[in-house]
């Protein structure tokens, strides 16, 4: 095969993200374009065929392998899309390899956010070389791309690797799945807002997180912390009990050499990881202890879902 | 390759267990030997290689592809035994594929008795055809075997797969890893003995299990149940409950075809079963609710273990 660049697909609830991108991982061209507005699933996918067909046209068609898209609920072996309540269509399943690879007439490839990211990793960032590790996603939710062998764990139906819907907490908060405690409902950029505002009505505590506590943000909890507020230094620390004390359950389970953290909450760096390697280490099983590396993603925050789903294809 | 025999061996605590199987699960010579009354794993071996060199010679070596192993603590990759608290040798690290390799002149394989089972499952039994499930043992302790795209989940250290000792309840019991809550501690053969005579100091219910109260196994709780007791109906619902919703946390990562069970608590059938499924399923996130099935073994006992080992060498 000849063919030396694929393209990379990003849906997301806002916005799409597209780049052709070559084998050692550098864009060549990529842009966006908004995922809402259209009604239906056929009348997007007519409209980003459009927008790319001049990309498509400058690079090659010919020299291009094909595509590899990510999205949210996005199944690796349906090739569809199934329940994806941030995305603007409806219906049980939505058949996006289908009809992307007739609209763009190249193979194509689906699968999760969390997983494309996995796979980003592993083919361009901090997993190079592993075979077995764990991504975790922490943005709105928590979402996660399990690899072991040196291959993404899709199980039977596609659909591995939901650890946000691990339960941290029994009988705990309730999570957008309408059960109660997951992890996403705690460690996600959402989880720790909630956290905080629960706080703030509970505590007299004084915090800067006081002010517009409607609009509050992990950002700017994370800008509280970094300035010593004592609220948000204690949220980041609670956020990372829950993270660290589950990741050790994770870990019995496949024995990853590293846990790769990316999305917004990551960026708060060690004021949550520090607090996660405490709990997780102190949870865990003696055999796994000091063993598992905790890292951040490598990949430039605005391309790394277009390199993990372009990845996709080799 | 011609060879179309291979050795399996089982070492448990008490007893080795070894068979000589062809490609098709038939075992052609069987025995067991003790494993205790070796001060030093070389004197053990010794003893195992002289035990087994008549089957050999009868077998004919040259038609013996090898030997595969299952023992506690086994690791894979390593060809160790280590930290096995169960086994008489002391030491940190026991190189037991080393030695058996030299003493039986045949490539020999290790993995842990759970992963072996698992790969007897799939080579042999309940899991033929399948290549994402879980296979749990519920013996004096709990372990499990992760099969996820047709090969067992090892980890980058080959002990991935520990699944007894993920945290059940949080801050609960004492396992005897040193850690509190462990789901071993609970739906083992030992947990639900040790729940019973909980209960029993705490409550003033009638039960037959009230009769010889300090030596009472999970057979005699089981055939309590059986005969209706009320007690040991409750202690299967309480264990089944444990068990299904940590199974559910586990589904959730590796989305499995089904949950093969094995182990002298499986042989409860529907007494446990039915509460491990009602729990599984109540907390069940939506997208794998009533799609994995809970089955177990259909190797039979005795023979479960020297079949799962052999299958290594396959």
């Amino acid at each position: 095969m000849t063919q030396r660049l694929a393209l990379g697909i990003d849906i997301g609830g806002t916005n799409t993200s597209y780049g052709i991108v070559d084998r050692r991982g550098s864009i060549v061209a990529k842009g966006t374009m908004p995922t809402t507005g259209h009604p239906t699933v056929e009348g997007y996918v007519t409209a980003l065929a459009a927008t790319l067909a001049p990309l498509l046209e400058e690079a090659g068609p010919e020299n291009i392998a094909g595509a590899g898209i990510g999205a949210p609920n996005g199944n690796f072996f349906t090739g569809e899309i199934l329940f994806a309540p941030n995305l603007p269509w409806k219906g049980v399943a939505i058949p996006l390899v289908k009809l992307l690879t007739t609209a763009l007439n190249m193979p194509c490839k689906l699968t999760n956010d969390a997983n494309a990211a996995a796979v980003g990793e592993m083919t361009y960032g901090t997993a190079r070389g592993m075979n077995d590790f764990v991504m975790v996603t922490l943005g709105t939710g928590v979402g996660s791309g399990f690899v072991a062998n040196g291959q993404i764990i899709y199980g039977h139906d596609g659909f591995a690797g939901e650890l946000g819907h691990m339960i941290a907490v029994r009988d705990g908060r309730m999570c957008g799945c309408g059960r109660r405690g997951c992890l996403e409902a705690y460690c996600s950029a959402t989880g720790i807002v909630i956290t905080a505002k629960e706080w703030l009505k509970q505590r007299d505590t004084q915090s800067v997180l006081r002010d517009n506590a409607d609009t509050l943000t992990a950002r700017r909890i994370q800008e509280a912390a970094v300035a010593g507020d004592t609220l948000a230094l204690e949220l980041f620390a609670y956020t990372g009990k829950i993270l660290g004390q589950t990741l050790a359950d994770v870990v019995v389970i496949t024995s990853p050499e590293a846990i790769v953290f990316f999305g917004g909450l990551a960026h708060a760096g060690e004021l949550l990881f520090a607090h996660v390697r405490k709990h997780m280490e102190d949870n865990m099983l003696n055999i796994f202890k000091n063993k598992v590396a905790l890292k951040t993603s490598s990949l430039p925050d605005a391309d790394a879902a277009i390199l993990g789903a372009s990845a996709l294809v080799w």
